[in-house]
């Protein structure tokens, strides 16, 4: 029996996934949101899972890391992590990465590749989707530097640039300097392009 | 027998929205990509299907009202119009109800919801999901005017206030104009941030 936790932030779309998972007789699955899983008290069925299907397009996929370290802290360290996500979004997968997530399914992939994850990954193994091959590229060769991220970050959530540098401890001038070398790096037309630039790569 | 055409941009998604409708043998379900609806030739299937259950929270939604267009030249005029939305964007629910349609479920609505919904639109009724309630109210208050709103969403593509201006045939004046006024109605501190007001509540 492979135990599935499934995350998604729609109830309907985790229900849809999961009645795809039910014909599949040695699937076990749960379903929460992302908003259950990171907000609310931790629940037996998180840890039980021995593997965890999560929708990293989810706006509440935001609570990643956070998610993976509960899951750390519940003694879960060995389920293995799966994530959903659509292709052109190298950002979503780099984080999905650094979670050590062992397999990359597309969005738009056949159900059958999936499942193929889901048995390759309960095995102990690892799989990426090669629908997702040219972003897991794309991702290595992302130009800006952390800092530079967390700048753009906080200037996408429409935060002023005397509010970025008294957030991140910088002067203002030097904020100035790292969006400037945003929009370089990135080759947008000004700030508000480099902002859609990394938003539509799910960078920021 | 209700014919329905599932139109969703993940192909995996599709598949399992269609796995929970299959339950239900009085439904027969065909699904495409948006790109499939709105870039490819016309299909026998798009003018067979009775009622057309659109997710609108896709990128590709955005070819919706070509859509519809293309959908009335084919002669199915009177086919149902179903819309899957998530909660808090009243900018998508207002461009479906712009291309007429008859339902509005939620996405994260329980499945029995979308069953009844697709009953009643499919006998010639209308459903709107209480969970969407909030949503039509705040469309109905929205502040901006559709001038403001192509400025702002020329703006939010990365086009400086020239290229705006050129586009629309406007003084370069008379676009900061437009760009201060919609600052103003949207309480946002600045520009990238009346962009991300007006995206997350899915209005450019």
């Amino acid at each position: 029996m492979i135990r599935l936790l499934l995350v998604h932030d729609d109830n309907l779309v985790r229900c849809a996934l999961a009645s795809l998972l039910a014909v599949h007789e040695d699937f076990g699955v749960t379903t929460v949101s992302w908003a259950e899983l990171t907000g609310g008290p931790a629940q037996a069925a998180h840890g039980e899972a021995g593997l965890w299907l999560l929708d990293v397009a989810c706006p509440g996929s935001a609570g990643l890391a956070e998610a993976v370290a509960r899951r750390r802290t519940e003694g879960a360290e060995s389920a293995g992590l799966i994530v959903l996500a659509p292709a052109g979004r190298p950002g979503l997968l780099h984080r999905a990465f650094e979670a050590r997530a062992q397999g990359y399914v597309s969005k738009d992939a056949p159900p059958e590749r999936l499942i193929e994850a889901i048995r390759r990954v309960a095995d102990g193994g690892r799989y990426v989707d090669e629908g997702l091959a040219y972003d897991f590229l794309s991702a290595s060769r992302m130009p800006l530097t952390p800092r530079e991220l967390s700048v753009l970050s906080l200037a996408a959530d429409g935060a002023p640039v005397p509010e970025i540098a008294r957030s991140l401890w910088l002067a203002e001038g030097t904020v100035r300097n790292y969006l400037a070398a945003v929009i370089r790096k990135t080759g947008a037309r000004n700030r508000v392009d480099a902002i859609r630039i990394a938003r539509t790569g799910g960078w920021v």
